[in-house]
Parts: C-alpha cells; structure tokens; sequence
C-alpha cells in the first residue's frame, strides 16, 4: 500500500499535525507514504514528489504552517497558465495529475483542505482516483462538522488581540473597531466577540444598521463605560449595513481585506464625536502554534484518515460530530452550507450578555 | 423574579465567566441576582450572599478563580462539624438553608459544580427548591456532556508543560514523568500526550505493566530518540501496573498527589539505566485565565442557564451536545460515568502514531 | 505627606505595576496619595481626582492600560480649547492646575509619561511644584535609561507576530511585510527583527535601498528560502529609501500607521514577482498585559519614584542604569536623543547573521 | 579558520538561539564551524563532533533545549569513569581532548556554560587552548554580567506559575507555597516574587523566622485577604530559617528539590490552621521557548562571541552590561559572587509593598 499526502488552499494551525500523525500511522501498518508538494502542483511536474518517513516528521506536531507547503493556485481540472499577454487561460491538467500518480504507484489520497480540495477530490474520485478528505477552514464554514483544526486557534488569536485592545480602548476612551477573518461565515467574530466580551460584532449571517452600532456606543457612554470594541467579520461588508458606509454592499469584493474596517471606524468617528481607531488582524490568524484543541483535534483528524483509507471511505470527508470522528460523503458536505445561526444559543447569549449586533 | 448563583468544589478556569454571562443574562430579563458566598455556606450563615450587579461581574470574564470563592467542604445534607476533641461529626444542615433561602427571597438557584455539587442540587430538588446545574469538572469525568469549562484549560496548561520538558529530555537523553490530574478519568493525560507527542500515557482505564513501559523506553533508545516523556494521571496509582512499583495499587489513595510519580520515576531509572526526573503539575492545571474555547463555552453555560431557569428546568443540567447546548436531567448524570473509551478513536490514534500505554 | 499620580501619553503596559507599587510604597510609609485621572485633566476640572487606597491598587499589577486613565490631549501649558468655528485654540491653564493641586493639599507628583510629561514636568518644576518623573515609552527613545516598561512586551507582540507570518509566508512562498511602531527609533522593529530571524528590517535610522531589499528576497529565492519576512519601523517612511516608492519622505506624517507598509508591499512584488502580503500590527503593541520583565520593571520604578519623593529629587527622571535604578536631571534627558546605533553590537549581530537594512 | 561550538551544564531557553547566530556569524565570515556534541563528550571520542551549516540551525532560533545537547557529568580534567564495583573514579582526559581538537583542525572553541564550563575553559586557556565563553546559568547567578539568557523566561514561567497559583488560593482561601530554582542565588523567587504580587518570598540571602511568616499570613487573614502566596527559593533550605521547620539548614543537600518546600507547607498549616497547598516549579523553569527578551540577548551574544574569536579575547567571557555587550577575563568571573543584594532596590521595592521576607 502506497498512500499520499496534499495540502491545499490557505494554511491553517494544525497541518503539520494532521501530516505527522497521518504518516506515524501509516508506517504503523507498514505502508508507504509519499507527500505531494504545494497542494497538486507536485503531481503535475511543478514540484517535488517526496517520501515521507520518520524523520520527515518528527517534532512537527507543534508547527504551524504545513511542511508540505500550500497554495491557492487553483484546481488541476482548471489548472492557471500563464499566457504570453500577461493573462491566465485555464486548462484540465487532470489527466497528466493521474497518469503521474499512477506512475509513481499512489494507491490512495488524504487530501487535507478546505471546499476547493473538496471539489477537486469529488472530481478525483469520479475519474476513479481513491481520495479520503480531511476538512480544513479557518472560518468554520465546513458542513457537517462541529469544526475543524485552525479555528480554534483563530479564535484564540482575535480574543488576545481583543484583550489588548481593551486595555487602550479604556484608558484612552476609545472606540477599537478589529477586523478578523470569515467571509462567508461570521463564526470567528462571534465567539471571539463573546469569549473576550465585546460590545459590538458585525457578522455577515446579520444585517446591520450602522445607526443602531453608534446607538449602543453611545448608550455605554451614557453609562460611564466610555470606550467600546467592535469586532467586524470581513464578509460583513457583504450585508446590508454595510451600504450606508462603503456606498455599496460588497459581495464581489468581500475577500478584501479592510475593505468595511475603516471606512467603519471612520463613520462610527464622525457619527459619535468619539476617537475611533481600527486593526485588521489579517494573516495573524492562520498564523503560528497552534493551540492544544487544535493540535489534539488534528491528530485525531490524521490518525481517522489513515483508517478510512483502510476502510476505502473513497470520497469521503472526516468530521467530528463529538465526541466521534466519522466519515461523511463528500457531496453530502458540498450541497450543505454551514452558516452562524442568529438564533442559536451563542447569539442569544450574547444579545442577552449585551453585546449589539448592529440590528 | 430572584435568582441566586453558587460554586462549590475545585476552582476551574471559566467560572468567572460562568458568573458574569448569567448575571448580565438575568439583569436583562430584569431580575434580581444574589451570589452565595463559599459554596452554600453563605447560605448557612458561615459566609455572606451578596447582590450581584453589572458592577459585581465587570471585566472579570477572562479571570481564573470565582468571585464567589468556592470550598470542597462538604453537602448542606452532611455538613462537617468540628468537635471539642478535633473529630467532625456530620449533620443535616438543610432545612436551615431552605429556610435562609426562603427569607431572602431566593426563587431559584443555579449551582456550578461538579458531582458533588450535583448530588446537594438533587437532593435539594427533592426538597421542593428550584435548581438548574452547570457542570465543572477539571478532569471531564462529568457525562453527558461533551465537555466542560476549565478542562480545554488543564490540557493546554499539561500540553504547555510536556513541551517544556521535551526539550530538557532532549538535550540532556532523559526520561521526564509528569503528573496530571484525573483520579477517575485519564483524559487530561490523554488529550496531553497525545496533542504534545508523549512517548508514554498511563492512566486509570488502562493497566500498565512497568517492564512494557521500560521496554518503550529502550526501543526509543536503540533507534537513537535517547529520550521519553511520560505522563501518568494521578488516578493510574489505582489499577494493576501500579502494584509492581508502589507495593499496592491505592484506589483509597489515588487522590495523594504524587504517589505513583516518583515511585516510578525511580523504578524507570532502576530498570532502564537512564536519568529519569518526574514533575507533579498539581494546581497549576486548575489556575490561571481559561482558554479562549473556556472562555466561550462557559459564557454559553452561564447565558443558558438563565434560559433553563426562564423554562423552569428544575433538577438538570446543562451539557454541551455539540453544536448545542440541551438539559439533561441530574439523575441521568449521576447513573453513568464518564471514561476514556480504550477502544475510542483517541486511543488509537495514539497507539498507532507511537505512544504506548504499557499495556 | 500627599502624593498625586498622573499617567500621561498613550498607553503601556505595567502603568498599572507602577501606580500599583508607588501607592503601595507611599502608603507604607504614612502618606496620603491621590490619582489624577486622565493626563492632568483631573487638575483642570475636566476629570476626577481620586484617593488611592490598598483597595483601589487591589490585583492590577498584571493588568493593561491604566486605571488612571490617560490623554494625548496637550499640555496644561498649551491646552487646546475648542472654538465656536470647530478649529482650537491653545492657552496657557498652568495656573488653574497649580491653584487646584495646592487646594487638594498635593506636596509632590509623580508624572508617568514619555517626552510630552517631561517637558510638562519640567515646566511645572521651574514654577515651583514638586515633580518626579518615570519615564513611559513603547519605543524605547527616552534617553538616560536602558529602557523603560512597554517596550519588552511590544517587542514580544511584534517577536509573536513574527513567527506567525513566518509558517504563513513559508507555506505559500510568499513575502510577508509587517509594520511595528517606532516613529523616531526603530529599537521595536530591529529588536524583534533579530529575535525572530526577520530577513529585512528597515528602520528610521538607516535609509534604505528598495532595489537592495528586493536583491535579499531574491538572493534567498536563489537559495531555496521562497519566502522572506520584512519588518518595517513606522518611521522608515523618512528616510531615503521611502521616496522611491511613496513618491517622497514622510517626515511629516511619519505618524500615519501603514504610511509605508502596503506601498512596501505592492512596490516589491512588483520587483520581485513574489505574493507579497502586508500587516500592520497597530495597537496590538501597546496593549494587553504585560511581560514578567515590564511587570518587574514597573514595580522597581514604582518602588524607586516613592524614595525619589522622598529624597526630594525635584525635577528628576527615574532611570534604569543596570542594576540599578537612579535619578537622572530631566534636563539632561531633554537635551539628549535616544535611537539604535547603526554600528552597535545589535545591527553587528543582525547583518553578520543575514539580515538585510536594505543599504 | 575552523572553530566549534559546545554547550555545558543544565539546559536554558536560548542555547539555540546562542549557536544559530554564532553559526552563522561564522559562516558569514567565510569560516567551518564544528559542534561538539554533549558538552565536551564529542571531544573525548564519546560522542560526535559534527559540522554546522546553515541547515543545522534553520528554523532553530526559538527553539529551547540545545541542538548540541548538553550533560551535567563532569570535566575533562575530571572526568568520571565507571568502575567494576559500581563507584567512579575520577581522571584527566584533557590531553586526549586537546589532541582530538587539533586532529579535527579546531582553532578556537565557543564554549556556551555556567560556572563548571568556565572553569574548565580556564583550564584549557592555560593548557594553550583558544577558548571564549558565552555564559549560560538560569539563576542568574554568574558574575560581571547583568544577566544571562534563559533566566527572563525562567522568571516568566515563574510568574506564569503564581498567577495561576493566585486564582486557586483566592478562591479557595489557602496558602500556597511555590519553589523556584536558585541554589545559592534567590533572583528567580524574588523578580517573579515582586513582579505577581507574592506575599512572602524566602531565598537563601535573608535568613527567615517561620514565625515571621505565618505572622504574614495571619495580618492578611485580618486584614480580609484569606489566602498567601510564598514563594521560596530552593536554596532557602541552606538558610538560618530552615533549621526550625527541616531540623536542620540544609548546605549540602540545598539541591534536593522539594527539601524545605513540603515541610515548609505542613508547617505553615500546623501554625496558622490554614489549608496549605505547595508545588515544586521544578524542571518547567529551564524548559521550553525563550521569552522575546532572551531570543533578542542569546541572538546578541551568539554574535558577539564571534567576533570575541576574531578579536581573539582568549580567556575571555561575554557580559551584558547595558546595553553593551562586553568581554571579561574569566578570572575576574571566577573570584566574584553574584547574590542578591539585600539592601538593593529590588528587596526594598519588595518590602514597601508589602512582601515579606520572614525576617
């Protein structure tokens, strides 16, 4: 048995996990274990191909990072390439993907990453190529899962960041707007949001009225409080509040970063007279150690991947439903969408604890 | 409406935001909170109760520690009564604290403990008073929940502590045994070994044999890693491998910190011939500021037990049913008992990625 | 004996430390000692003066920020008053907080702050009041003192952003350039730089070449390193190397955060071909609680600024000259200037270990 | 030019980052670099000396431990040979180490220790040999040299350990009594003392009164502040003090962790009548990553050793005094003796606010 890793798509705290315990548990059974270098790009010729031993991954565990590297470079059904005009045509590269993998006698893969590597592995498994997934996302935006290895840290990261900027905010009577990640899902923003007491949290599953956020600053002031945070998930500037000050909602352009956080800060200044600063914490979150949920929760990830594939879950996706790890089909998670709900009981405790979400 | 929080048994990390939420919670519903100092003694006139305002619980949600302060001093139903010769005798304190409740106007109580502090509530129910209980349990012995508040805490201060001595084993070819928590439960022994690469995980659910520990240790030898980690839950003292080191396994005195970590310590170095140290983390896992994932599940606890109160769930208790938070009747918890399974995914995920468990 | 304590400037941790021992300190020996809130807003009737008591110092020494409150709103000597046209006017308020200090019965102050409270300090000396001072900079650029509280722990935040970006910009290939503070010195930038294997650092001190920065980034590519970390000190944007690619040097607005940072970025992938992502750590630096090293610091100047008052050392600035603690004129501290040494042993260290000024 | 690279003695956060900037320092300067493994082992044929790259030290800066490894058994001059009947004898092997030095080419060593190492290289200085030091102790407790790396983080873990220690005792009302390193030199307990807030720290420089210290804790207990933290110094045992709790002060056996701790708290309980809980810091403190401060001070003095080979300093040992890094004769080290001063500023900062020091 020959099996092979990729990670794909941004990099998230625990990979290198996944990969250690993955690898340990495979030599364990006496297979052979190879990893594909930067997502598929090992596979197609514009990378390294490399044995995976012992050595290979000892004392990674605690890593960020993936040591097998990532990119977002795209899919190899629909693989960029670079034309002489400065354009990208996109070509199905898929073929020469399996007929290398077939050369270098792969029998199956644990591709680790989000929905893209999802997509190209449901796409695999249809040419007949033997895939396992192990789901990864910073956002929590992944079906079917409680959540996956990344997050968890992220959030870690956004509540320090909040922490620190509490202590500014209130000794200097401050509005503190932070930008963290969640595109399509506000998950960071709320749990970091109730975990580090914020006043305010803008998510993208909420409209929100920029009115109603200076109402409830100002109501703090009234109240002696005299400074407030307000955390805003990035794919907020997607929603409805978002109009009133950016001139536009920004679906197309959400992913940019910043793209509401200061023209925000700037409203909320201008609306409430109050000295109003703003902090994007961008790459900070898919950054560094990650936290012992996540180093747990990834090695429990790696080490189910190896059994699975021993189970030939072919197109299939690990997920934890706690306190289990099983296996889900892949297309049971792509037609699924997995959204904060704003009646779930962390919204409700957080409105109850008296933080505004803008509406 | 006037409700009353409590918090009985061990500190854990997340109790203070446990405080907090419920308090704003209730506030917001417009009714009147008072705290019960020291577990219920405020309630017997051995210490205050005290209104609890915004004031009471400002910037206290990422404190370690309660503010109500807590004790492991015994049930209202068996309450410990120093003699003039220094024994206790025991008695039955409780209608004097219905009666104190009564008179302060107390409609119902939330009681944060463990299963101790579960037992009073069930008795008190039957007594005719209103309790909702919220779990807390450092060694995540509580079932049917997925977890608690404060144990994520414990592991990430014992992942944080294999760390700090990984790297002294390694530089000096040592083996290192550290001591956790978990008299019944080996989880925080587990989780830690597991998540921070241990080479050895002894605990209470799995008997051990000290020669199958030793010879881990010298295959680590003779393939060049000249060092091992250890880690050993307190309660390991009480099954079988304990016998051949300290003369008798100690169900009775499973609870002596330390009373199988240095016995085996030199039994290690006995056998093996290597430098062995041992370390017992003791009350460093029970302190401090709680996790960023504590932080927020125990502001979920704190905000749906003002919930469960508002739905009169008299004599349950909240648990984590990820993703949700339910109730679940005390008689539930209180017939079953939580374990790590040795079959589970976790275990194996360890045995398959190197970690033996001397078995 | 009546003490008053002021904290002046933008934030720090260990201010709390400071305030917390000074009161403490003087309390043990018999003094009476007031906190100012605010700056010296509290002196001009614009905030409270408060009485400092066991009680109100309780547990802060860890904690952020101060609980004093602080303003970078201008000198009592030069006091901006807003006018009917929305523009401000300066005036002289010296008297009024003079008068007010002598009806509170106020014998010395100890003024905690940077550049700004020394000069306000001095001022208020030759008019005879009893000042003392601590010096306050997250910089590192008061003159006369190995440093001051708050650097160590921005410097930790900046080390931790840094290895973050570290496994993100090694994961992708990318170049990651991060912006610290440092508007006048760039200890923060080269500190942390060094500590955390950075492979450009640019700071206000040295003038940088763009062309040269990009040379190391490829020089590292040729290597096989595909990702590089630049850190760059908000004041680099006046110097040389800035105008090349911001259009002009930015003495003037060397202020604005991000004034180079994302111009950096976008101008070396433009050079280089390489995905270049930007961050700018902001507020992150100055909040949040601070290192063991500024918590000790902060006590030692607490501790030393209470026997200053004692000693009567009007007009002086406490000052670590390791081991000790002493007393420094202001004047001299004035008249000095405090920046990193381009031929000291830090930038030695940093270029012979392969970090690049882009010079 | 050929030098190599030893690291000596107990392991301390920052040997890493010491040999990473020393390494490529050296490289920089076109010079080989060799690393004896486990301090001078490698040398006397018992374990490798191995060439240093820039691969050998990628990645390692903030690593704690040592790439080299270390051992505390012993001197060339002395060096301890296992005999037939169990005991050692003791011989000198330096010529054999001299040879095998000039066999491999070495010109210089970079000899990274405490006080044995520096003895010893004073040896090998006057047998001919080319020797610099970089000095290395966790108790901060070497001569001529403000301090050394390693010791901020062990105070840092320190003061981790009593905020963690802190929330317990609070909520619990307890004495908890925590030992930190320093066999004859308290700086540990006293800088985390002052810096968390402790109650009472004992070290080996100030003889205590038990009855002083539970006289602390009992003015507190009047006071409304029912718990205490003690922090003592492992060495306190060799102190006039101890005698009334151990039976004896304990000079010799001053290295015995744990000696006074344990007593000590079963005395303080049998004294005051109030729970009293102790924990042993133990191998944690000298474990595990550098602080920032000791990243940025391993990085200065790995650079710095360098070029004390190149200004060939002979005999030599680097020293941080603030802020130049300098080079002192080794003798000058040798017959000097670093306590802490009880007179100086810190004990008395301690004293004023509030801590006692049982005497």
């Amino acid at each position: 048995m020959r099996i092979a890793l990729s990670t794909g798509g941004g990099d998230a705290p625990g990979l290198n996990a996944v990969i250690r315990t993955a690898v340990l548990s495979a030599l364990h059974r006496g297979w052979d274990v190879l990893g594909i270098k930067r997502g598929f790009a090992g596979l197609l010729g514009e990378d390294e191909v490399i044995p995976m031993t012992r050595e290979t991954v000892r004392g990674i565990g605690h890593l960020g990072g993936t040591i097998l590297r990532t990119t977002n470079r795209g899919s190899p059904f629909h693989y960029p390439v670079l034309q002489p005009d400065g354009t990208y045509q996109y070509i199905d590269r898929s073929d020469e993907l399996i007929e290398n993998a077939r050369n270098l006698g792969i029998d199956a893969i644990i591709s680790i990453g989000g929905d893209g590597s999802l997509r190209i592995a449901q796409q695999l498994v249809a040419r007949g190529m033997k895939v396992v997934c192990v789901p990864k996302t910073i956002d929590n935006d992944v079906p079917c899962t409680v959540n996956t290895f990344g997050f968890d840290t992220a959030v870690s990261t956004a509540i320090d960041a909040i922490d620190k900027l509490h202590t500014t905010a209130e000794s200097h009577d401050r509005v503190m707007v932070l930008e963290v990640m969640g595109r399509e899902a506000g998950f960071i923003a709320l749990y970091a949001g109730v975990a580090a007491s914020a006043d305010v949290v803008l998510i993208p599953e909420i409209s929100f009225d920029i009115e109603k956020v200076c109402e409830k600053i100002r109501a703090r002031d009234r109240g002696g409080r005299l400074f407030s945070i307000v955390v805003v998930a990035e794919g907020a500037a997607a929603v409805g509040g978002a109009e009133s000050i950016i001139g536009e909602s920004l679906p197309g352009q959400a992913r940019r970063l910043g793209g509401l956080c200061e023209p925000l800060a700037k409203e909320i200044q201008r609306r409430t007279g109050k000295e109003t600063r703003s902090l994007i914490l961008g790459h900070l979150q898919r950054g560094g150690q990650p936290t012992g949920y996540d180093r747990l929760l990834s090695a429990r990830f790696g080490g189910a991947a190896v059994r699975a594939v021993e189970e030939q879950k072919w197109g299939h996706m690990l997920a934890l439903q706690s306190p289990h790890i099983v296996t889900v089909p892949i297309e049971d998670v792509l037609r699924s969408e997995k959204r904060v709900d704003p009646d779930g009981d962390v919204v409700r405790t957080a409105r109850e604890s008296g933080i505004s979400f803008g509406d």
